[in-house]
């Protein structure tokens, strides 16, 4: 692992707000780099290809998954998503540090193929909170919301499988806790084999 | 773990800022408890029994030993210190942070015993600038800075078996990495039962 970057998952249901807290995150830490997922649902208003994800037709994507390219896949509610295995691989072995952003299933396939990747749950304060987070962002049909609801006890069970916990009650407060997780696990040993070389040189 | 205190062991060679670190990250977490070790060499100039340590009778210490009354303990340069294990265990169990400033070997043998403690290597940013502090603190004969320095290379070699490694370049700097570990310590699951029994009611 020396000199190799640290590999964030930022994860959670629906609604616990991980694009915000990732925004504040790349915000105050400019060089860390953030991973654009594939997807094959269609586009919402204001989402660039390549930016907010890889716009990608369901056939591209198939080959992908058997090709072997995806860290994570999914089918959710009936589209892919996924994270492109290379992007990840390449930034983290030149020392970058990379965040992905993606839902819990896919963190935990993550972990599974990187053990060092360092996994937060990022959880909304309570559960009425959620349900209002997903109602006022006007992104989802009632049913849809309803679903995420239901989904979300499940997935939450799965928290005790995550490195860390973060409940986003204050953007700003979460967010300074992931960064307080990201200098912890930036002070693990591994990171200090050169350190020590020189220290006992 | 529930509802249980963070252990803190800070640890690291003799010189590198161990006590002063301490005092930094007591000062800024006043609800932070320090564990008050036992030894049986004699006070330096304004240590107070109780405070600094419990001065005790080699024989008390021995006899202590014997009834399995210390965390951890080492005979160091013909004198003992431990880590009275009744102190710690009580606090932790009242869920109060706890914070055990010790030598290497020790902080070894309490994770051992209690796997959960968090170990925080401190290390001074090169083997120079540990020489200079040994001497400029004034408190050692040169043949015993000369033993220390020796000890300090075989010791460093332990940092790996350490959860976490701080180097002491600033003191300010250095208690803000401790911190940092903390809050991440303090975000692992095992804290978040009863939040989550709360969220999924």
């Amino acid at each position: 692992m020396e000199n190799k970057g640290l590999l964030l998952v930022l994860s959670g249901p629906s609604g616990a707000g991980k694009g915000t807290v990732c925004r504040a995150l790349l915000q105050n830490n400019p060089s860390m780099v953030l991973s654009v997922s594939a997807t094959t649902r269609p586009p919402r208003e204001g989402e660039e290809d390549g930016v907010h994800y890889y716009f990608l037709e369901k056939e591209t994507f198939k080959k992908m998954i058997e090709e072997g390219q995806f860290l994570e896949w999914a089918e959710v509610y009936g589209n892919y998503y996924g994270t492109p295995r290379r992007f990840v691989q390449e930034a983290l072995g030149r020392g970058e540090d990379v965040i992905l952003e993606i839902d819990i299933q896919g963190a935990l396939q993550v972990k599974e193929k990187i053990p060092e990747a360092v996994l937060v749950f990022l959880i909304p304060p309570s559960r009425s909170e959620l349900s209002l987070r997903l109602v006022s962002r006007g992104l989802d049909l009632p049913e849809e919301i309803e679903k995420r609801l239901n989904c979300s006890a499940d997935e939450i069970k799965l928290a005790e499988r995550y490195d860390y916990i973060v409940v986003n009650d204050d953007i700003g407060r979460a967010a300074g806790k992931v960064e307080a997780i990201i200098m912890a696990e930036k002070s693990r040993p591994r990171y200090f084999k050169r350190f020590f070389e020189q220290f006992l040189r």
